[in-house]
């Protein structure tokens, strides 16, 4: 309590001018999103606090020269997994374009790893600048139709989820589960309510009474609108939404349309996933911002969706504007239309100048989450099929997104019952290994429209359970790209021939890459070329994207997990072979 | 646990349309504070809580008639011993007008009780509909300058600021203390910023630097505006602004001509102080709204600021709008323009109609706060002065205020040096005894333009550490209005020959009534106009209201506490006689 005691005592000192601040930040058009009016001043620091806006006297200063002072960005909505790189490196990614605090849901990270990967995400989380609030995983496994590598019931996560560093409890993504009233569901739900935590949302498509039930169990949010009624559904029943822009989903123009000043306080922004690629072409919420008023909405309306409207949604009451008593995480802008982010405070330290992070970037150890490749007696002999039928359910591709058709397909078969493959015919052999828990599972099938005629693609990000997936010109391709992806420690591999074309190693949960983001870029877009020239994999399908999401069983229409091939459309699993 | 799994798993039945709402209010045109519109529908409740809107099944119904729901009002600021009533009856008398949660600060009771006075606010809260929530006072006493009936420092807040039952910490009024960072004021801070508690603000006329030092300590929000430039002061520097009309301010008018669409967020209706009588003639929060209305606000930004804003200022997540899982807290207006309230809904029950409480009114056991009148060797002789001099300080009544001017007189005095009263100057004898831990302690100062000629007035209500104040014509008819008063337990007497006159008993810490509003306000019309008739106190003059204020040693510019004459201005004492 002392050093509270001392600490406060400064602030009131520096506040009320008594002892000069530890810094000014002179001659800046302040954002008030309180008053939503634009007031220039100086801004005192008091550690990493503000002390307020006036005339001070700093022991350090530095001339906004006019800049807009903005309050740092807030992410309402995002998996740092999907951006392939570190806690560390997506602090060193962000921060340059504003962001000062991101809600993470290491959804992924803790299928593969259960609560030691929040605990390594944590901790790397303090290796970064940016403020990463994380919320515990309300859906793992996801569904009960594929094998996580764990199993967070509401018993497992009564001590985590009253733990100071949790925010709250991550999207509940098993909407009809809480629709039902389904008592495993409300178990969690009350695990939550207990600890006083929030719960966050995700409930594509669902509206009327479903969504009142939703809403009444107590969901916060949800990012997953993509319509301006489905956002106004959620707006009436109390919900926030946060408007969505990432590397797969871009929600946001659609719904600026049903933004109004009256329900703006109720909105926010975020990525939900955002790729190197993204970050560096178009930014982050920098990016959100410059897309908002494009679309005609006020500056200011648009920057407190940016941070007081998500710090009063999760209950973040230390930030989320500039004023007296609160983080003195700012953002200096050029303008309000460009939002050229110019530099970047968080607590009061200057992080990022022009684009440029400038704290020295260090690592906390991936040892405890390196290594999770985990497979049981696997040879060849797992990716043969033994068909009763040369009739066969086959997985469609359907180009430029991750929902796939259910089709049929007559096939040629060996004495055994595997699959010969017909290099005129578009269909390939697929297969979904278990490689958390050493059960030896997997399950094979058939894939149309992918267009690989020569070596395999195996990688070990598969939403949500990530297990490995691998589909190839023959099995001996395909084994070779597992036993190599198995070596590597999980990512993504690309082989023909015994060799490896391409490579991406993702050693954190064989989710992540330790590298930088140019790194990941960079491996990823050679992996692209890669793939369409040496495999002839179709230039309209995105020959990475398409497999991270084959084996999610909650994406219609026909999906492959590690237990076999399942139909969404009727929630139950498929032979192989057609009737 | 079990029964929150109950509770919850039928609200989702309700709101999913699965099993019947146990109450369905047809046909209303029901206020959406998220989105800022009017929706007609139905609205169905599941026990005390909202299930959704929409086309329910009910086992009770009622037509709504067309009238505009709204959700429940939320008075953000309120003393309710200033109405002279229990929590019991200013339930009855508010919750007919729409109020359904009040934000209390038992600083009264708990000045003469102690923890005892809000355990039983408490418990007696326990017997209204009315949602009371009470916040820990944070300034007892609230003056270095008298003796209140308690002292709670920060090591006595420690535990109490803790209990569920306690919202936050009550308005800091010690501004002084807060501005210039002194320790026992920061410790108190610190106390509730451990338990997570809010602290509500009290900072008249604080601008610049010394707010930003309020504000950066953490204040919350602040009733004491009566300026636009003050309001926007406080909007800017993160705090809550509490829009106040009471029976002593009228802050409201003058305030809204600062609403924007921008900052009204930050804005809510509160009371602060509301006798009966301005309950049965101006309604309470109905009436803050007709007259938002008046002055051009749009009728849904008013109820936001009766609702949402004052929920999410107090992290209130419960309730504050019509929602699926938010309490059912509902009234029904027949307009937006006079906001006639027709029913009121508590936590799903019909709790008034047409202005009628509905409930049983049952009362909290008040023995524990009875008999709070202690004083020790009371005799005439403490009310003897012992002047040196016959030139004297004296107290300047301002008509119409709580303020008053210092002066001098030169007057004549006995013997013994004691005060002799010429009936052709309008200078009487005031004095202060303390009457909570049988200090004896007394002291005697002169009042200039209050007009008294005959008789005596004692009362026990003298803000903020309740001593009992008397003044009168003489000696003995003083020593016997204090005799009264003692034997009635508290309250206001008006004695004249040795006869009672005019008496409200007030047992409740000789604070509050045990009547109704409707005794209380008959009690004191008669009292009043016993006053001016009998005893020749100016008709300008509030007899009751202005000796109330006498004590207070924070408002200027020259108070009488039990400790002696009190100069606010320089904040010291002063002796009797002038220089």
């Amino acid at each position: 309590m002392n050093q509270e005691h001392e600490k406060l005592k400064k602030l009131i000192d520096v506040a009320a001018g008594r002892v000069p601040a530890d810094f000014v930040l002179r001659n800046c058009r302040i954002v008030d999103v309180f008053s939503g009016t634009i007031r220039e001043g100086d801004l005192a620091f008091c550690g990493d606090q503000i002390a307020g806006i006036g005339d001070y006297e700093g022991k350090e200063e530095m001339d906004g020269e006019g800049r807009y002072a903005a309050p740092g960005f807030i992410d309402g909505h995002i998996h740092i997994e999907s951006s392939y790189v570190s806690p560390e490196e997506i602090g060193r990614l962000l921060v340059p374009h504003g962001a000062t605090t991101i809600m993470a849901d290491p959804h992924e990270i803790v299928n593969v790893c259960g609560m030691k990967g929040l605990e390594y995400m944590r901790k790397a989380a303090r290796h970064t600048a940016l403020d990463i609030k994380y919320e515990l995983p309300s859906c793992v496994p996801a569904t009960p139709f594929e094998h996580a590598g764990a199993v967070i019931d509401a018993e497992a996560m009564k001590e985590p989820i009253t733990r100071s560093e949790i925010a709250g409890l991550g999207e509940f993504m098993d909407f009809s589960g809480v629709i039902a009233g389904r008592d495993d569901v409300l178990d969690k739900i009350e695990v939550a309510k207990e600890a006083d935590k929030f719960i966050d949302g995700h409930v594509p498509g669902i509206s009327g009474k479903e969504l009142n039930a939703y809403a009444a169990a107590g969901m916060i949010a949800d990012h997953e609108c993509s319509t301006v009624e489905e956002m106004q559904d959620r707006i009436e029943r109390g919900m926030y939404v946060q408007l969505r822009q990432g590397s797969a989903c871009h929600d946001l123009r659609v719904l600026l349309k049903g933004l109004t000043p009256e329900n703006s306080r109720r909105c926010m922004l975020c990525s939900d996933d955002r790729q190197p690629k993204t970050i560096f072409e178009e930014g982050h919420l920098d990016g959100h911002l410059r897309i908002c008023v494009e679309e005609g909405i006020d500056p200011i309306t648009a920057i407190r969706m940016a941070s007081l409207n998500a710090s009063e949604c999760y209950g973040l009451k230390d930030r989320g504007a500039i004023s007296p008593g609160r983080r003195a995480d700012v953002v200096l802008l050029d303008d309000l239309k460009d939002f050229h982010v110019s530099s970047v405070f968080i607590q009061g330290q200057l992080v990022a100048e022009n684009g440029q992070y400038l704290p020295e970037v260090t690592h906390y150890d991936i040892s405890t989450v390196k290594g999770s490749v985990h497979l049981k007696d696997f040879s060849v002999d797992k990716l043969k099929m033994h068909l009763k039928s040369n009739k066969v359910n086959v997985i469609e591709i359907q180009p430029g997104g991750v929902v796939t058709k259910k089709d049929t397909a007559i096939v040629q078969v060996d004495e055994e019952g595997d699959f010969v493959r017909d290099p005129k015919v578009d269909l390939v052999k697929a297969a979904v290994i278990e490689r958390h828990n050493y059960t030896g599972n997997a399950a094979c099938g058939f894939l149309e429209g992918y267009g690989i005629k020569e070596g395999a693609v195996a990688l070990s990000i598969a939403h949500d359970s990530h297990n490995v997936i691998v589909v190839g010109a023959d099995n001996e391709e395909m084994a070779f790209a597992v036993h190599c992806l198995k070596e590597q420690e999980g990512g993504i591999v690309l082989v023909k021939n015994h060799q490896i074309l391409e490579s991406m190693p993702m050693p954190i949960a064989g989710l992540m890459s330790d590298q930088t983001g140019q790194w990941v870029d960079e491996r990823l877009t050679a992996i692209h070329e890669t793939a369409y020239r040496e495999f002839g994999i179709h230039r309209e399908v995105d020959p990475v994207m398409t497999l991270c999401f084959m084996s999610l069983p909650v994406i219609p229409e026909i999906k492959l997990t590690d237990m076999g091939l399942f139909d969404v459309t009727t929630f139950s699993f498929l032979p192989l072979e057609a009737e």
